[in-house]
């Protein structure tokens, strides 16, 4: 299978080759394609694919549609994501997926569950605010064992910092959307993490769980393919 | 002498009756004025308040100039200040002023040298950066202990968050402008301090040093008028 | 009972142990907690502490469910605020929360509830625009004999540099985000209350009545532990 | 002559009917032009129109060179002003230029010196600062008295709101980029002049004293004109 | 009358002697405030003022509630304007309200209604887009003829430059939040018109027609008592 | 015809000399015009203009309505609009639009039927995004073909960039509004093409397929004119 | 000699098939490279290229370092141009820019240099400020000549709009970083030229006199390839 | 050796536990530091710690300063790092640095020196313009073959998704300050590297070389613990 193979829907041109260049199929990313478009191109994918088939952001009453036309699929309501086929079996990679308050559940969410989706063995610390500190250093030696950890937090997002002190792992931080005011809808916390005093912290788009999955996905495919 | 009370100094009003009203005569901020002006003004205040009479923001040639002509004061180059008059004794209020990082050093020192002019009792802890998390956490009891913690902060400003949540006490957090890049010099660290998750907690300026101090002024004159 | 002590509740990690930091039991933030999240928490926080439980930003409906599972409470409709138990005896902390139009209601209130809720002697006085001053003037002296002043005010934030500069005790300003155009949503009052000529104002997130409260309560618990 | 006359310099084409059309010569801009090119406007304008010649944010040395080659004229140093012939009489405008600080000095100097210069009478109060409410007070009647006045603040701005509600008559307000920190350089007391509670300010740009001498400027012209 | 009498409804503080100092009734904003808080703030104006009393942005139901209890009044839909008394005779003041498209028909509108209640003398001309200069040219003498020109545009706002040039008498521009991309929702036109190269032009907050109004009531009762 | 004709329909100016001026009657913005409006100034265009009369961002029931009053036209859903008459041949320009996503749809959509409704011959190529390259590189010679190419897309735009430096003819940038968090609505996209390596690329506002058109026929027109 | 050629030096990788693919050789952007590194690329670009070299923002040091080591070069000091050889004949291009005021003159000159350059024949005018609309009207018949309008533009950029409605060619917009305050450095000029009611103006980034010349020499380089 | 073992300096609190925690030592920051202030932090970690001690951020005369002092150590004046001891040996860990121009140099140059201080084996390739495709095409199996890709680029930041296309492996992006206008200093390129469609790339701050090499020391550190 060449590694540029593209199929013409018309509507799209669906990346078969990604999935030899990058170890994975391209994931559909669901707002602004209708039901019918995702089918067609979720058709394809798992034609000339053999991994995981992941639509994101889908509201359920797409889920239903598109699931009823193409079977063999799962629907997680919380993380709005469609899924066809996982990894054979998990590729052996720890990531502990840790938010810091209960409004940061959904980004979570679409991290874990996408994570899952594409092998990783996922274990998730919920409402870790900084607010009290107990909170993340009860957990420390679980971060610590962890190979990535995906650290998931609006307002100030300090929890960022905080955790990229504690561990010597890699630190995906997500910022969320959450809070208000001065939060400017996640630009606030976007902004602090990239300004952390915690050295080496990467940082995703705002509310992106599922880029912080992908992202721990390139640490575990490129790790893999080390001897 | 009556609270409304002014002095016209035609380039300007002095506002005398101040120190009636908030327990502290005007202070005056330096950049902008020529030394004539500042003699001008210090003169007047001296003359007709009892207390400190402050000048921020100065560079060593204006104190020197300023000094030679108006007797009795003294300039702390680090923090930029002039001072003439101490209270004639400590108003008994036990201030920290914890900094996260070197480059911050500056804007601690104004809050600590503005504090300790105006009476109250101030202890000074360097560079506990939420990266090492175990540097605050060793002086959490000495944070307990104080009647009020400013909080001296750049790049994401964590630290305010961090000390927010251990404390009961009034916290008061002073953005700062160091960083570069994602910092926009203190306006990130400013927001993010306003986003955080630890409740009651205020914020000044960026690089208000001054402006914590005289927060803190409020608190202390404000309680000893309490029975 | 350990100040770090924690419940974890799967969804929520309730921190148990803030009564004894910081006086005062975890305070609940509302939005994103469905209703059933609401009562576990509510009820562990009532079982493990002993003083007030606040819920904020609560709507009538949710409301309604928490309070007909979790007995012995009160909703404030205005504030947003669900309340079990007050404390034994107000603290004696005269707290003046003033407002600067009709539009700054439900901050106020927000701000009026929550402090009353954790023991302080509150007034509230409302339409103190500075376009007429006189309104602001004839309540100065009020305003003097607070213990600490909370501003809620949107548009141009300027009622906190007059109040600012009328009383030496504690200023706490809450830019709102009433107005249109250039208020950016209380962005604009946000900037223009640090940026004020009036020293030692704090400032507190936009609409963040509970937060401009939980200030005045870390003021309040600080000065009734000084001899 | 006809409104629309121009005269082609090449680099400049001067317009040489806007007296004319407006009651005025052109004004020059100075910054970024040479020496030689202010000279050659000047010339033009003196030669074609009969009103009062102004070149703005001139420096000495420019000045000085343009001065020695068009005689006639004066040079304000603190306004940085250039000016060729004064109105024969004054046309019986009174305005009042009233500013917040000693920083806002050079701006309210320029907006003094340029309205003076095409013929209203101009008073000057510095100082002004709503911190200390006493200030602005003690010239209400003074205000009160005047055709227009211009209120020149930077830092929050709210001077203007609080003359905008002492006084019936037109307020200019004009943005000072003086502050730091969250002053944004003057765009936060635009800003704040733009979201206040006084009905019917009017707001020109920041650091515009010649911008809101214009504006007066037109008032008065336009009343003339008026039986 | 005093020019400081308020009334006191504990929900508001209506500032009566606002009328005797700056000669107009304060005018009501109406969002936010209920139908029964509107009815009693406009009977106190009604009662112990002389003038027109306003209330802005009204909905058609409030309206129609308000006008029920408070009788003698008019509603004007499209300006959003309920109005009580007219001025005995028009004030004999020429304005005219230019706007660039009929996006910006509902704030031309408010201004117009509002400064038609005061008693100026208006005139509107609709559509006057820089993109068909001819427009403009067209009504140049009508403009010129005006004793002050508001102009209403949204989009880059070009045409307060455009009419500035052409006029001598007061220019007031209000941005309006129409377009869409780059326009920032009035942003960039409230910008773009203090940016603007014609001099003396003042500018008022977004979408303000109320603002303008009243800073054109401004002009003519600070003209009419001049001699 | 005069180039400077003008309908005055009292609501609007119509710009009927546009035609002669510019080639292309003026095109009508349907958003905030009522039917009723839009029927009389489509009826004024096609009357006195020859073209074709086009009325953009329209909804169905808005499209309903005018097209049973004004026989003749025809409407494009996807891209809103309606259009009456088209030239009588194309005009022999070959315009490519190439979108980056299936998000960017009917902002292509915009782009292509205007191009077409005003004579271009229009070729589109959909989801060309840059994270698979080869489906740029696939369709490169049918970019190098064109004329022109129109490039839309959100996100961070890059791949205005990359079409911009495999083309030597004319590139118009269209950021779109999709995307989320630090897509800023379009923002980030149009800075993005802005400061893009690629040399000569032009950007027009956010969503406007409108105005890439435009900016099309412009060149077209242009290069018709030239021998 | 094939598009995609390149070579690498190590520092720098030539695109020395950029002259294929795109009709002109790769432009060298100045700051930031060493005169050593910028001779080498030149030479490089010299030898296997045979249209016009261009370094832009080149200062008078660096330029006569380089052309004493690389022969045949001429250095506009103005534009800050390094250029060798010019095309052979020029293309037949009638490219007009139009500036603002004197203070977007260098921004005008890099134009006005780099399309001379390569091979269009341009005419300048210069102070075309919309505050005297007939500095513009008097020049339209030229402006209408023209293949192609750059406008040139700071403060509000309104001329961009003004002239989009007089011409039907295509108008390439420059937003430039002159003006203060509100002006934001060209922010503004470049929002509201995309904000501008003239349809199918596009813009180039700010200060960017070469890019607008690149655009115009596409336009002119995919003219002449048409039949 | 204790993970949390502190060394205080009084000016500083040295993190002597993070060795410990994270595989590498604290590493300093060198602006807002005094030489004397560097000399005895240096001194501290290499007393206590093992590995790589950094200063980073250092320019040429501190650096002799401090190197004078404190024996053994190393400066990259191109880097502006400061380094002691290099890891026994290289961990086996290929990393690429790729950058879009010759302005990115020397955020390049502190990811190479950083990455290699601390044990990584890179490769850098520099020039890599999107405008060139062909020169990231050439590059492709190189980037393919390595463990993580870090991409340096400043205007529009095109490049990281690009590169993001074409490799699984994790990349790295580092937005760069260069450019002009509409670069923003960097923000646009950090906006856009965010906003990117290609998945799964992550982001450090502005210009921060030094954050990209400690992201990648992590993932190294992260690998190497794996069985």
């Amino acid at each position: 299978m060449h590694p540029n193979r593209v199929h013409d829907l018309d509507f799209a041109q669906v990346d078969i080759g990604r999935e030899q260049r990058q170890g994975l199929p391209e994931a559909v990313y669901g707002p602004g394609k209708t039901p019918a478009q995702i089918r067609a191109i979720v058709t394809e994918l798992l034609r000339d694919n053999t991994g995981p088939v992941l639509v994101t952001r889908v509201d359920a009453e797409t889920a239903t549609d598109v699931l009823a036309h193409v079977p063999g699929g799962t629907y997680d309501a919380l993380a709005g994501l469609l899924l066809w086929r996982r990894p054979a079996e998990p590729v052996g990679f720890a990531l502990t997926v840790v938010s810091g308050g209960t409004s940061d559940w959904s980004v979570a969410a679409e991290a874990s569950a996408v994570a899952t989706a594409v092998g990783l063995t996922v274990t998730t610390v919920h409402d870790v605010g900084v607010a009290g500190l107990q909170r993340v250093l009860r957990v420390r030696e679980q971060l610590r064992a962890s190979d990535t950890v995906v650290v998931v937090a609006g307002m100030e997002g300090a929890l960022a910092s905080v955790v990229g002190g504690l561990v010597g792992c890699p630190v995906i931080a997500v910022p969320v959307s959450t809070g208000y005011g001065a939060s400017l809808e996640g630009i606030t916390a976007l902004l602090a993490m990239h300004a952390s005093c915690a050295a080496g912290i990467t940082v995703v788009n705002i509310d992106s769980g599922f880029g912080a999955a992908m992202a721990a996905h390139r640490l575990a495919w490129a790790g893999r393919r080390r001897p």
